[in-house]
């Protein structure tokens, strides 16, 4: 019997949005892969897809992983966890049957893909079993500090990376105590972050970036923000920086 | 009078080591650049210099930034404090020149330019006399937990991004507080931030690695380093991601 051809498994960060902010490794990987999967949601083709649609090769396979319609279910409620497991599993079978049939498989993850990345929930299931490789990308944290110029720390600075999910206790605790924060997925929750900044003495710091790097990206002093709709992966960054040389 | 050509500032991140970890837009910098500077210690020419030295056009001028040798005195000490100072002072200066005469300037920067970066030092002096751009770079941490295959933070989990000078007890409170922390500048402080994630039961989770996704790169889990010698620039990773779907 003929050894079976072993796939490889390849996430792939596609950087924040920029496509010129994908590294030369993800390039290769993409030239190299024989299969290019990537998450999204149902009637979109996503932002990662988006970002690599000039290095896809003609001939490529396309294996998009939409998630299951769940908004309507909140996230802490059992049906919603289970939906979402079922969902990784299924996805992970489905790359797992290409690496089976000798493939390589690029899994796109926007931004970096074991920061926050849907890509790690493959990760998790396939690493083990298969050869895999990580190929970091720029994170859109990273992403928006670059844009706007904002040094976010320097020297012993302590980083806080806080999701706008958490309560607004949780906030307002944890941003008193940091010499420099990220704020992630900020969308609705934004007023709950405008009084945590504002109790913990940070709004005036506080600089409010939407789709950073990317081609209708906005950026302002949060202060000067009047309205408090944001979209869902927005960020607010507290840059630390005190006493530098 | 014919108004002056007026030079360009590009903060480079050059990512953490592996050359293949740049960005097209940094590829595409140091295409542009008249000039690439970047930091050293004398002696050295750098990591960042090496990353990008299969990318620097022949006739390029380069603008080594030395630091001074400052390595007897305590960084806590006033004289450091003065001499960094002014260090940083004239490498403004002598980039300004450049820009004056109406060169691109690329910085390189190991890394993030913004995020500990000794880039930033020469942003916030030159930022608002000249055209600023600044290309974010893969960090060393997103370098470390790429190359291990180890998800960092999922869902919305809190990450802290400790530098290893802190002392013992912030360490210890801050790490107790945290679902994953990332320590930075270990080096000699490996002792004391080894009896902090003991201390607070995440000594078992902690991987360490140094020089990461560097040809000489090593990394295994804390607990299974015998010793306490580490390069400064190595990295303790303690992963978050409890509760996953």
């Amino acid at each position: 019997m003929t050894a079976q051809p072993k796939g490889r498994l390849i996430g792939v960060g596609t950087g924040p949005g920029d496509p010129e902010l994908l590294t030369l490794k993800a390039v290769r990987a993409l030239q190299e892969a024989d299969v290019v999967a990537h998450f999204a949601k149902r009637g979109s083709s996503g932002n990662a897809r988006a970002i690599v649609s000039g290095h896809l090769k003609p001939q490529i396979i396309e294996l998009p992983l939409l998630y299951p319609v769940t908004t309507e279910i909140n996230k802490d409620h059992a049906d919603y966890k289970s939906a979402i497991s079922a969902f990784y599993e299924e996805s992970a079978q489905a790359v797992a049957n290409h690496l089976k049939a000798g493939r390589i498989v690029a899994v796109l993850s926007e931004g970096d893909p074991l920061f926050y990345g849907s890509y790690m929930h493959l990760h998790v299931r396939l690493a083990s079993d298969f050869p895999t490789e990580v190929i970091p990308g720029i994170s859109a944290m990273s992403g928006c500090w670059s844009q706007t110029g904002l040094p976010i720390v320097q020297g012993d600075d302590v980083l806080n990376v806080l999701p706008g999910t958490l309560s607004e206790f949780d906030l307002t605790r944890r941003l008193a105590d940091a010499d420099a924060a990220v704020i992630m997925k900020v969308g609705r929750n934004l007023p709950k972050i405008r009084r945590a900044l504002e109790a913990t003495g940070k709004l005036d710091r506080a600089v409010y970036v939407e789709r950073g790097t990317m081609q209708n990206t906005a950026s302002m002093k949060l202060a000067a923000k009047t309205d408090d709709t944001a979209p869902y992966f927005s960020i607010v960054l507290v840059p630390g920086w005190e006493g530098r040389p």
